[in-house]
């Protein structure tokens, strides 16, 4: 069975741990949000394909839940003694290994795609984990601070101002020049499942989305789609969905994020739905979106609970 | 009083630290090779002037006599796990927020000058350190691999392989098109004593000499030039210019050195030579070269004695 999955960071790669537990023998095709990549000291950071590649190679620090484990700082220190910019971003030694191979490869004429690639061979997720696009397409954040409006990179509002200022917008720079990575519309069109994790709506998979040729894609995908809740009621399963759904005016609930996504049938991208228990209640609204629905435990506690919550969502279009 | 050095790294660094203990009040203006420099995993290192800097600001590291005091090298072992190359280069993690913030700012336009003075703002030297060139020119050194003759890198032939096979010559790729950085020629002019410390006389100094119009504005200075002699019998002070002197035909006594720099008489470099009190007996024979000599210890064992070789060796030109 090929199963595609379009996925962001910490979320997606925690759901994808649960995945591969609950379909071993499957191969499984991975495509990660680059929304969020950044240039910081001159290096090229890809927090979310770093997320899924750690965390599925077991290299995850599991006290953070983000870059790796038995980490240590000493050059983000140095940096600041240096005085220079950003302070904020909290770049590891150990990953910042990962991101000075990146940068030499990319500098070198190498695609993402092919560094990722490269850089899977030492984690062996266990998936074929393909970057949404091999082009630079930043996700920048509107908002209003002191000195005015201004866009600001995503990181930095996710980072340094920890969401807690209002978006009023998620332009992503470049997405309009952006094509699919390799592999990315095949692995589309040649699934038997494609599934969307709980990963942000807005700024993971929302960005994806916005890849010319992805959503199109999806449309005509033999596979069914199904998706997985990011919201336990108003709250997100993990990270800071609520503030990013805010900033695009959809309401935080799974059946506002399961109309924002829409039904295939009227031009969606869903064809299923898996939504908590405690949300219950809008089983029938989001199946009168014509959107087959179902509700399980939707909290990614451990491995085992994030398998079977894979399997009953892979269970809805099986 | 205006004195200007040209120097290499370790040796130099440690020999200027003395020379400013030795002349508090002057102001002293360093000519460091950049030779040594080298672009390594996608990093700008300039080991010459930063051993410089870090020596004079006190975060050398006083045990290996390189790099940095309490310095780690998490990003070296990861960067090893990655299986890139090279792996036997020391880059410590507190040194390569250095290289980070130098990479970052050559990348954005600035010149190695400005990038070195903004460097030396964090660790005031006490001293004006400038490259010898902004230019990219490299040192490499001819050898016989098993591979065959080739050249390759100073810093590979000098860590890799301890300069334990036999260098058939040092070329300098870029040096013809290399031209003095902004400062270079005015600190020459302009001094009042022009010192070579015991530095390597040829991937140090020798290099700095490469530099087009670097020996001409010696050669027409108005300030008295003082070397000091990098050998104590055959043996280096410090490093391993023994290896290099063979691998351009120069015998390894200061005897040799000092006829190979020349005297200013005859379109040398040199107008004084100090050398250790254990090679008195060659006292003579620089002098005959037209050059003023004196013997004094040359040990550097600690700041004090590296102060009074510095009086030693102004005192011959004062």
């Amino acid at each position: 069975m090929r199963i595609t999955a379009l996925a962001g960071g910490i979320g997606g790669a925690r759901f994808l741990r649960g995945l591969r537990r609950a379909r071993p023998g499957d191969d499984i095709t991975v495509i990660g949000n680059t929304g969020d990549d950044i240039w910081v000291h001159g290096v090229r950071v890809c927090p979310d394909l770093d997320s899924i590649m750690y965390t599925l190679g077991n290299a995850i620090s599991v006290e953070r839940d983000w870059g790796r484990e038995d980490e240590t700082f000493v050059v983000k220190e140095e940096l600041a003694a240096y005085g220079v910019e950003p302070t904020w971003f909290g770049l590891g030694d150990r990953d910042l290994a990962t991101h000075l191979v990146r940068t030499q490869s990319l500098n070198a004429g190498f695609s993402l795609s092919e560094v990722t690639a490269a850089l899977c061979q030492r984690w062996q997720p266990g998936v074929t984990l393909l970057p949404m696009s091999d082009d630079r397409a930043e996700t920048h954040v509107v908002v209003d601070l002191e000195s005015g409006r201004t866009a600001i990179h995503f990181q930095e509002w996710w980072i340094r101002y920890r969401a807690a200022i209002p978006a009023l917008g998620f332009p992503v720079i470049g997405i309009d020049d952006a094509t699919p990575a390799p592999g990315v519309i095949e692995a589309i069109a040649e699934a038997d499942i494609i599934v969307l994790p709980p990963s942000n709506p807005v700024v993971s998979i929302g960005v994806i989305l916005q890849v010319p040729g992805i959503r199109a894609a999806l449309g005509k995908a033999r596979a069914p789609i199904v998706g997985l809740s990011p919201l336990i009621g108003a709250a997100p399963v993990r990270g800071m969905a609520d503030a990013c759904l805010r900033g695009i005016g959809v309401q935080t609930s799974a059946l506002a994020v399961a109309a924002h996504y829409g039904s295939r049938r009227d031009g969606g991208i869903l064809d299923a739905w898996l939504l908590a228990d405690s949300d219950d209640s809008m089983l029938a609204d989001v199946r009168a979106l014509g959107i087959v629905c179902q509700s399980a435990p939707l909290l990614m506690h451990d491995v085992d609970a994030t398998a079977a919550m894979a399997h009953a969502a892979l269970a809805l279009v099986s």
